[in-house]
C-alpha cells in the first residue's frame, strides 16, 4: 500500500480532550475520527489493527469450542422484559421506538438474544454443553462518555455465552474461556492482571475479570507483593488482623459524655486513643433483598413482593445496622452480596435519626433492638471498644462484643486496602487503577430461569440449564494495546497488531531508489509481509516523524548513498530500538520476512 | 467441526410466512432465526456463509482501491439535519433520543457519517479521489419486512463512497466500481443483471443496479430479446414509434359530445376507434420542484422557497398538465426527473376540477392556459386525434399538435412495456421482476454541497468535489445465492460461498469408519478444505437427507462395505450430481482438494 493512497491523516495537534495515550495517539496517527461524543470512525489504518485484534479473538473462540452467530443489534424489548432488564437497567440501555410503536433495545449486551435463539432449539441433554458467541456492535449510554474508545458509547464486543446441563459442565467450558482470554491477550502483546471479581449487576458468582493497568482506570485493583493474588477491591479480601480476646479483665461498659463531638477523630483526640479501638456503626438502606429477613430484629413487619412472575419474593427496602472497626470500611458490594440485594447504600440522615433515635454520629451496637446488626469479623476480636450510645454527645467505652451485644450476621464486609495482609501468603498488599478488558463470568440459573428455557434429562425429566457469559471489548483492547506500547514519538505497535509490519521510506520516491523500493515491497508482499510505502513528496524529516507516530514495527530507508555502495545497502531501524543497521538490499526481503515471522510466532505461541 | 458439536438445528417444518426458496431453506438447513419481524440471528452455518459474501466484497473492494473505514452505526441526528435527509427521509428512518435528549439516527445508509469524516481531512487536490468504503449493520425501518432477509429491517450492507476532483475521476472509479461488483456476483456464483437504473430518491444521475431475477422483485426490468439492453422500468427507454405527420389534409378540430363517457376504452367505442388515436392529459401534484417555473404557464403567482440555508430554491407545490398518447402511461419517475421534483403523483380530484374546470375525464391541451403542458415525444407525431375539451362530457377530435396546442416541455416520459421496441436495436422489449443486489450511482455535489466539503485545486482556489456511491447488500447477495442454487431437496452452494467445502458421513461412526473418517477429515483440513463430518449416530437416510439439505458441494460416504475392499473405497458425491462414484479411500483427500482448488479458481478468476 502506497501512503498516499492509505488515507492516513496524522496530526500535529491533539485534539482537547485526548488526555491519555491511546486516545492521542489514535488521533494523532490518523487512526480514529469522532463523529460526536463517544462515537467515532475508525479510519483506515485504525481498522487494519481493529480487525487483528478482532481476528485473534475468533481464532481463540473458534479454538476453545465456540461458535460464532450474529443476531440483530437491535432486538425486540419483549425479550428484555422477559428477562427483568428492560426494568432493571437504568438510562444506559439505549431504547427506541420504531414506525409501529413497538419498543426495542439497541443491544449493550445480548443475555437475551442468545438466551432466546437457544430456547427454541434446545430439547435434549445431547445437545449440552452449547458455546455461542458474536463479535458485534454494542451501544450504552454513557453519561459521560471519554478517554477515545475505552469508553465510547457505540463500540464492539464478543461477547459468548454457554449453556449446560450442570456445573462441573460450566466450570469445564469457564476455564476453557479464561485459558482463552489469556492467550487472546499475550498474543495481543498486553498484560493484563486477572482478578477475582464480583460479577455486579450481571448477577450470578464466580467470576473473574482481565484488568489492563490505566491510571484512568474504573476498577481499584488489591495486589500482593509476594504472590500473584489480585482482586478487584469489590471482591478483594485480606489475612485475618484479629483475634478473639477473652473478656475475664474487662470492666463493664460505661456511659461517657461526649459534647459536640461527632467524628471518630475528634472522638480520638478528645479519648487519647486510635479508631482502631472504636466499633464504627453505620445505617445501610438495601434494596430488593432476598435475604429471608423473617427472623431479623425490626423486621417482622416488612413485607415481601415478588417483582416479577418468575422472579424470587424480595424485600423492596429494608434497613440494616452495619458494624466495622473504627479503622476500616464497610464494602458496599460485598454487603449487597451478603443481603442478595441490588444495591446497599447509606441511609439518609432522617433514616438515620428516625432508625437510632439518636442524630447522625451516635449509633452503635449496644441496646439497638429495631434493625438486625450485622458486623464484619474484626469486630469479633473486640473488646474494651468505644462505640456511639444511641442517644447526643453520648458514647459508650469498654464494649465488648458477645458480653455486651450480639451480631445476627458476622461476616467479611471490610474494603481491603494498601497495607493490608494477602489472605493467601501473608505478603502487603498494594493497590493499582485498572481498565476492564475482559469478564468472564458464571451466570447460574438467572436467564434460563426467567427465560423459561428447559431440556430433557437422560431421564426424559424437564431440567433448566446454567449459564456463563464472557465478554471482551474489542475497541478496549485495541486501546489498551497503544496504552502499553508508546513512546514520546508515537505508538510502538506489537507484530500482531500493527497494521503494518514495514515501512518503506524512500529517502526520494525517484529513481534508483524508487526502483529499490517498489521491489523490496514486492517480495515482501509475496512473503505475505504487510508494507506500507512511504511514496510521498515530503521531506526525510517528516516521514520518519510519521513513521515513528504510525509505530509500525520495521522501517526500511532507502536512499541514493546507501544504493551507490557495493553491494546496495539499506537501513533497517526496528521501531522499539534507537540503532538502524546497513542491511544488503538484496538480503533485506529475506531477513525482515524471518525477524517478522519469528516475532509473529512468539506471540502466537 | 463435528456436526454434532456445530448447532445445525435443521427442520422439517418451513415457517409459515416463509414464501420463497431462499428464506424456506435458510430457515430449514438451520442457517437462520427469527428474533423479531424482520430482525434475524445468523446461527453458525449460515454465518460462515454470511463472512465468505463478505470476504469476497471486502476483497474485491480493497483490490479496486477502496479503503475500508468504520463508523458507528449509530449517528448523530446534525449531520442528517446538515443534509437534509433528516426531514426528507421518511418513517423508515429510526430515529433515537438519547438519556440526553440528542436525536440520533440508527443508520440506513451513511452518505453524511462519511461525508463528515472527509470533510475534515480534506484539504488539497493532491488527496483526491478517495474511496471509502464499510460492511456494517443498517436498519431501515421497513413497514413491511418479508422474504427473510431478504428484506428485513437490520441489514449488512457494504456502501463506498467517493470524492473526485471533475468528472473524468468520476467516471474513473465509478467504471471501476461496475467491474468490482461484476467480480463479486460472479465469485459468490450469481447471475445478475446489470440495468440502467433511475437513482430515485439518492439524487444524481448516471447510475447502474445490479439486478437479481426473482418473482418476488420490488422491481421490474425491461430487457432486450435481441441485445444486451436491460433497464430498470423507472428509467428504460425504447425506439420511437411515432413520426411527425405532416398536417396539410388534417381537418379542423370539432367538439363533440360524448355524455356519460369517462375512460378511453369507452370513448373508443364510442368513437369506433383506438387509444392511440387519443391525447391522454393528467393532471400532476409535485412536490419540492426545482425547476425554474418563472415562465411557465399559469405559475407567475408561485412562491419559491429555501428548505435550508444551503439548498437550492423549490416550489413547494406546483401542478402539471402531462399529455401522452393514449395507449401508454406516464413514468412517474422520469417526469420527476425532468421536474427535478422529490415527487410527481397524480392531482386529486378536486385539484383536477379546480385547475381544468371540469371534471377528472375531460382534461385536453387545447385551450388549457393555467397549467404547464409536459408532452411525451409521442404526441408531436399526433394529428387527427381525440382529447378532452375541458368541459363535461365533451371531447375535440382532429386535435393537430403545434396547430392547435404547444407545449411548455416536449420529453421522454412514457413507462416501456414489453412489446416495445429496443431503443439499441430495435429488438422485442420484454420485462423480468428483479430484486437490486447492489447499486452504483454518481451523487454529483448534493452531500459536498449541502455539507461544505471543499478543497484547494491547483491554483489555490476552493472547489466542491465531487462525489459516487455504490452499496452492496450482503444479506441480499447471500439469500440471492440460495434462490439461484437450490432444488427440491435443499441448498446447492457454490463452492466459494459454502459454509464447508465436504461433508464425511460415515455410515456408522464407529470403529474402522471412524478412523477412516476422522483420517480423511484431518488430511483434507490440512489441505485448507473445510469439513463437517457428520459423528451423530442418526440413521444413514438422515444423515443424507441433511447433507443434501446443507448444500455442502461434496458428501463423502464411508461405509465398512466399501473400507473392506481392496484397496478401501468410499463413495463422492457432488452435490449437484445424481451419482456416486467409488474413490480409493487414500486417494480421495488429493482428489477432492484438487477438485475443489479448481472449483474456487474458476469462480474466483
Amino acid at each position: 500500500m502506497n501512503y498516499s493512497s492509505a488515507f492516513i491523516p496524522t496530526l500535529r495537534e491533539v485534539p482537547a480532550d485526548a488526555v491519555i495515550a491511546s486516545h492521542r495517539l489514535m488521533f494523532r496517527a490518523g487512526l480514529l475520527r469522532k463523529l460526536a461524543n463517544g462515537l467515532f470512525t475508525y479510519l483506515p489504518l485504525g481498522l487494519r489493527s481493529f480487525r487483528k485484534v478482532e481476528q485473534i479473538i475468533r481464532d481463540e473462540m473458534n479454538a476453545a469450542g465456540a461458535l460464532e452467530i450474529k443476531p440483530s443489534v437491535v432486538v425486540p424489548a419483549e425479550l428484555w422484559k422477559e428477562s427483568g432488564r428492560w426494568d432493571a437497567m437504568g438510562e444506559s440501555l439505549l431504547r427506541v421506538k420504531n414506525r409501529l410503536d413497538n419498543d426495542f433495545v439497541v443491544s449493550p449486551t445480548a443475555e437475551e438474544a442468545f438466551t432466546a435463539t437457544v430456547r427454541d432449539e434446545l430439547s435434549s441433554y445431547r445437545q449440552l454443553p452449547v458455546n455461542l458467541y458474536q463479535i458485534n456492535t454494542k451501544f450504552r449510554d454513557e453519561i459521560r462518555p471519554r478517554y477515545g474508545v475505552m469508553r465510547g458509547r457505540e463500540f464492539t464486543m464478543k461477547d459468548a455465552y454457554s449453556w449446560h446441563a450442570d456445573d462441573k459442565s460450566l466450570d469445564e467450558t469457564y476455564t476453557a474461556m479464561g485459558r482463552a482470554y489469556r492467550r487472546i491477550f499475550k498474543r495481543c502483546g498486553l498484560s493484563v492482571i486477572p482478578v477475582k471479581a464480583d460479577s455486579g449487576a450481571m448477577g450470578g458468582s464466580g467470576s473473574e475479570e482481565f484488568m489492563v493497568e490505566s491510571e484512568v482506570g474504573d476498577n481499584t485493583l488489591i495486589l500482593c507483593k509476594k504472590c500473584d493474588y489480585a482482586a478487584n477491591v469489590e471482591k478483594a479480601d485480606c489475612a485475618s488482623d484479629y483475634s478473639k480476646e477473652t473478656g475475664t479483665n474487662t470492666p463493664p461498659y460505661e456511659k461517657i459524655d461526649t459534647p459536640n463531638i461527632k467524628t471518630i477523630d475528634e472522638l480520638c483526640t478528645f479519648l487519647k486513643t486510635e479508631p482502631k479501638n472504636f466499633i464504627k456503626t453505620l445505617i445501610y438502606r438495601a434494596v430488593n433483598v432476598e435475604l429471608d429477613l423473617s427472623s431479623a430484629p425490626g423486621c417482622s413487619k416488612l413485607d415481601r413482593k415478588k417483582p416479577s412472575t418468575d422472579a424470587p419474593e424480595v424485600y423492596p427496602v429494608a434497613y440494616f445496622a452495619v458494624a466495622i472497626r473504627g479503622d476500616l470500611d464497610v464494602n458496599e458490594v460485598k454487603l449487597a452480596s451478603i443481603l442478595k440485594a441490588s444495591e446497599a447504600a447509606l441511609a439518609t440522615d432522617s433514616d438515620v435519626e428516625r432508625l437510632t433515635g439518636a442524630p447522625v454520629g451516635f449509633a452503635g451496637p449496644v441496646g439497638l433492638a429495631n434493625l438486625p446488626l450485622i458486623i464484619d469479623n474484626t469486630v469479633t476480636g473486640m473488646s474494651n471498644a468505644v462505640t456511639g450510645a444511641l442517644a447526643k454527645d453520648l458514647h459508650y467505652k469498654n464494649v465488648s462484643y458477645e458480653r455486651d451485644f450480639e451480631a445476627w450476621i458476622v461476616e467479611d464486609i471490610r474494603t481491603v486496602k494498601a497495607g493490608d495482609n494477602c489472605s493467601v501468603c501473608g505478603g502487603e498488599l498494594y493497590t493499582k487503577m485498572g481498565n476492564e478488558l475482559g469478564h468472564i463470568f458464571k451466570l447460574g440459573y438467572k436467564y434460563t430461569k426467567s427465560m423459561n428455557v428447559s431440556y430433557l434429562d437422560e431421564n426424559g425429566k424437564s431440567q433448566i440449564p446454567t449459564m456463563g457469559c464472557y465478554g471482551i471489548g474489542v475497541d478496549r483492547t485495541l486501546a489498551s494495546v497503544i496504552e502499553e506500547h508508546n513512546d514520546e514519538a508515537g505508538i510502538v505497535w506489537p507484530m500482531s497488531i500493527a497494521p503494518y509490519h514495514v515501512i518503506i521510506v524512500p529517502i526520494k520516491y525517484d529513481g534508483e531508489a524508487k526502483t529499490a523500493a517498489d521491489k523490496l515491497a514486492g517480495e515482501l508482499a509475496n512473503n505475505g509481509i504487510e508494507v506500507l510505502l512511504d511514496d510521498r513528496g515530503e521531506r526525510p524529516g517528516v516521514k520518519f516523524n510519521d513513521a515513528d507516530l504510525l509505530g509500525i514495527p520495521f522501517r526500511v530507508v532507502i536512499g541514493d548513498k546507501g544504493l551507490a555502495a557495493s553491494p546496495a545497502q539499506i537501513e533497517i531501524k526496528r521501531r522499539n530500538e534507537k540503532e538502524n543497521r546497513n542491511v544488503d538490499l538484496d538480503k533485506a526481503a529475506a531477513e525482515l520476512t524471518e525477524k517478522i515471522r519469528e516475532e509473529l510466532a512468539q506471540l502466537n505461541a
